[in-house]
């Protein structure tokens, strides 16, 4: 029953790849508050400096450095204070030798000023003099004008995904507005005879459809526009014209359940139907998600899952994640990031296969130890109390207990 | 100059979630798939089995497993094909000894069976016969009614954030809506004499207003309903209006800059107007971040940050995430999760304060190596240009070349 001739794991992610290095979602312009998690489409140079002008990073007196030169409380050096700095003003002061001028944290350095002697190393010794206690060098206390960011500097690169750090920076520039790739469209066709709706009463032998819930609110979280096509039965017809519409109206197609034996001959004949090359890949030597297809039809990547929820989770998270951020020109897949335990176990595998298994962590004495959740596949509990998954590479006929693995994590991180 | 009576890092965690024990948001229905990133109000508890009925794992013919019991390859056990189980349709067979059902995987075990036999592991006889080729043991290539969930079993618990795999067992047990705690609404009021709009041109002497927009994304993400109250200057009497309207129109206020030497003594003085018990914090000892208010207005938690935008992020990271996972009722707050890697140089930092050094990761062997951006404080790039954050906890007076530390990501890791 080894019914596919199976592509490898990084053949299968080359593969893909190369098929979406030609295609490109479109580009809008955003304003910057909904540019959040948006992907960049083009990379963004400052036009000006920042800050725009020096400005103190502490309370007390600006003044030309040289005049404190030699300066110390035996001998301190004093200075003719001819007016304040106020916040959010020019310092329209020309500093004369000699010439010091009070400022806030955050003001502008007045012309000719070079450093800010902080107010605890003053006194007081008239009106309008103060002696300055010991001495500065010049640019102490100071932040200059484009230390931050220099004008013509790239500050966001094409490709970022615009987290809250990225989104500050554009608004200290100015950047009101950001060109940002459009959310990909995706339709999700759930197939299987066995598949009843969530709001429909279940008779025996019928399960509810659990993938197009999970599929797209992975696809949503991931940044797309998720437009669940229902779920479809019986006839190559049917699925013919669901999936025809899909293609005409969508930048990626993920019919769950397409790839189950009943509905194998369906989606490849359908894909094929829609437009050159057609399918490219019949089964992925991986576990579990083995039975995945992938197509592309007039342009339109077309992923068939396997029904078997985790299943259908774990190849979305290696393959259908790989193909969106090619298609938003993303530099690295969104799940680069891991983090690394201790397995608490062996875990056996095959060689020449990559397999995908859940885990729990624990952290203990400040390390993580990543426990396998054992049971049999295709259960969404297994998925749902699971905090990340481990993968275990083609080359490798299992993990040893003890082994320090990646895991890549089930849960968000917010920034 | 130390003008602040300084709360320490785990006093002043403690502080904000003791003033918060008592606070909750509201409750409210929403449809399962608007339910994702939403925290979950109330145990879920499965009213049904998961699957609803045994299903087979595989494709085969359903059996007596005791009836294949001595099977081999030599001397095969003859099995009567009385039928065949169609998907999403009762298997309304009562299998006798020495019956079998041709069955296909997900298919409903009909009564009598207790095992599948895998085609691979069958011989056609004739039109109705089949021999069996090996054993099975009772329960084999099967997944029994309630395997994967238990009727009456908590599959989510309260304070749960909901991820794609919590929405895929909602979704199996037939959850179509779920009660999450309402979005908190959050008001951001920025202070600065020197700020100006991201709209506005701006003068010698003024910057643009940073932290409302890297705030409000970070709350954003966090799952907060941001209401901007724009830039507040010149007056206590203006002040105090805006902060009267965000206390009775939000369920938590982060006033920008509100903690800046000019705006202090109005935060304070302002807050402790509003209802008691008013400012609880003047200061954490923390770098950067030292400048922080809290205080409690007629129940609701106001923040006053620094101006600084890198120390504003930190402490909306450490402490208003606290606060909003307090008000929500979650069970660990949404930045729990931090990934090791080792520091690529010396840090130097002062014991009794709590440091945040922001890092660049670069991975190497297998392992992250963190590199500590250096330069002046509140620098957004010195933010944007992160990976991440190192926390140097109070009783170290610094971190050494090689030391593994814990990195909180300043990238989202997306389920």
């Amino acid at each position: 029953m080894d019914f596919f001739q199976c592509t490898t794991f990084s053949e299968a992610q080359q593969l893909i790849a190369d098929s979406l290095s030609e295609v490109r979602a479109n580009t809008q312009k955003v304003t910057l508050v909904e540019a959040l998690g948006r992907i960049v489409a083009a990379d963004i140079i400052a036009q000006e400096a920042l800050p725009p002008f020096s400005r103190s990073t502490v309370d007390g007196f600006a003044v030309r450095s040289e005049d404190t030169f030699g300066a110390n409380e035996m001998s301190p050096a004093l200075f003719q204070i001819i007016g304040e700095v106020v916040m959010g003003r020019e310092a329209a002061f020309e500093l004369l030798p000699g010439q010091g001028v009070a400022i806030p944290t955050g003001g502008m350095l007045p012309p000719g000023a070079d450093a800010v002697v902080m107010l605890e190393y003053t006194e007081q010794h008239a009106d309008d003099m103060v002696m300055v206690l010991n001495m500065v060098a010049p640019g102490e206390n100071v932040i200059a004008k484009g230390d931050d960011v220099q004008g013509g500097k790239i500050i966001v690169f094409r490709g970022q995904k615009l987290a809250p750090q990225h989104i500050g920076v554009l608004a200290a520039c100015g950047w009101a507005d950001v060109v940002v790739y459009h959310k990909v469209n995706v339709a999700i066709i759930s197939t299987g005879d066995e598949l009843v709706g969530i709001n429909e009463s279940i008779k025996f032998g019928q399960i509810r459809d659990i993938n197009s819930y999970t599929l797209g609110a992975m696809l949503s979280a991931m940044g797309c526009s998720v437009k669940p096509m229902g779920i479809v039965k019986d006839s190559f017809e049917q699925f013919f014209a669901v999936l025809s519409q899909a293609v005409s109206t969508c930048q990626l197609v993920v019919i769950s359940g397409g790839s189950s034996v009943g509905a194998r001959d369906y989606t490849e004949k359908a894909i094929a139907a829609l437009g050159t090359p057609g399918v490219l890949i019949h089964g992925i030597a991986i576990k579990p998600g083995k039975p995945t297809i992938f197509g592309m039809a007039n342009g339109v990547p077309v992923f068939g899952l396997p029904g078997h929820p985790v299943a259908a989770m774990v190849v979305c998270q290696q393959f259908v994640t790989l193909a969106l951020s090619k298609l938003m020109g993303q530099k690295e897949s969104a799940q680069a990031v891991t983090i690394q335990g201790h397995l608490s176990r062996n875990v056996a595998s095959v060689p020449g296969r990559d397999d995908f298994v859940t885990v729990r962590l624990v952290k203990q004495d400040g390390q993580y130890i990543a426990h396998p959740i054992l049971g049999k596949s295709g259960m969404i509990s297994s998925m749902s109390e699971a905090d990340g998954i481990i993968h275990i590479p083609t080359d490798k006929s299992g993990l040893y207990v003890g082994e320090m693995v990646e895991i890549v994590l089930n849960k968000s991180v917010e920034w």
